[in-house]
């Protein structure tokens, strides 16, 4: 329990620092004509007029909400982190049997990977593009991510819920699976944000040899 | 054993028609620049330019070899999918029980992701950049990939060495699994490709219901 509050304190005190996620309707339009653009041509072959023209605005206009490329791709990676670190807070239920949290946590991690495919195709591939301080910033919330999952994997073990010979190899193909989602869906016969969720939430369990 | 001999075939039929992966000694040098260059700056944010300048050639000396960038990222991505088809044929034992047929594949693909993870990268992510006839000659050899394990997974499932709700499905996750090696390794604790290998073996088996 005493973990589970440390995550929820985390989550909310990376969202007080960061104003780079601005709420303003504007900078909001400008962040998801840019992932667009990262998405149809890369972050490499973008550049920030041809972002401002997607939405008829003069470079200029753009300035004062985002001073450079870089910093709105890390605008839209944060945002698209911090959601996740937040959905996933939120889906965990730290008084429920591990079995449970761990489908409430991947079905809705899976199923926020697929519905947003596109935005998440931009998040997860083009970090290496960031600064290298925006890059540790993106990096906290992964690992808050990835550690909201392994503790619910590592309780499973513990209580014999689950039997993990490597708890840390188990929590990273499982992160693996559903971030990889947002590269392939829709496919494989799937575009049911829900179905791929409810396979997902089925094989975690697998892999975590869930005694039930 | 009649379904792997046509997998045999396909893959050296695939071999066949295809030259764009020239084994002259130069057009190989200029497909390992291009992959690196795509690999820092993304395809988006490369030129041939860039490319030839790595090698320290002029762009026309490039053209004799690729006509364009399009066409030298096809065949990068032409060659690493054909290696895997290849990898897999091979790695595949038809005579041997699919647990130990399992294991073999998915540590030979594992292990080819891990050891190529920046070319990996390139042939996974940059597919949208293909035209549209040679997308489609990729997608011939991603469905190799993908029914030279569906095939086992089914035969393990006939057998009773698995236990399987969902042939496709279960595929789907290994190959994603997989795949998704060459976009966080190393990292996680790991830097040996064996020991990825190893354990994505042992997951696999898991994702199966191996009943050993």
């Amino acid at each position: 329990m005493s973990d589970t509050s440390a995550a929820s304190t985390n989550a909310h005190h990376l969202t007080t620092p960061n104003t780079v996620v601005s709420t303003s309707k504007a900078a909001a339009r400008i962040r998801v004509a840019a992932a667009e653009a990262f998405a149809e041509n890369g972050y490499g072959g973008t550049t920030t007029r041809d972002i401002a023209a997607r939405l008829g605005l003069s470079p200029a206009a753009m300035y004062p909400h985002y001073k450079s490329k870089e910093e709105l791709l890390f605008a839209i990676s944060y945002e698209g982190h911090l959601k996740c670190v937040e959905l996933l807070t939120e889906a965990d239920e730290p008084g429920a049997a591990p079995t449970a949290r761990l489908v409430s946590v991947v079905s809705a991690f899976t199923s926020w990977q697929a519905t947003h495919h596109v935005r998440g195709m931009v998040v997860q591939y083009e970090l290496t593009a960031l600064s290298p301080e925006h890059y540790r910033e993106i990096l906290t919330l992964r690992r808050e991510i990835s550690r909201i999952i392994e503790r619910i994997i590592r309780e499973g073990a513990q209580d014999g819920s689950f039997v993990v010979p490597d708890v840390a190899g188990v929590n990273l193909a499982i992160n693996s699976l559903c971030v990889d989602v947002c590269r392939w869906f829709p496919g494989g016969g799937f575009t049911d944000p829900d179905a791929v969720a409810d396979l997902y939430a089925e094989l975690a369990l697998r892999l975590v040899g869930a005694t039930r």
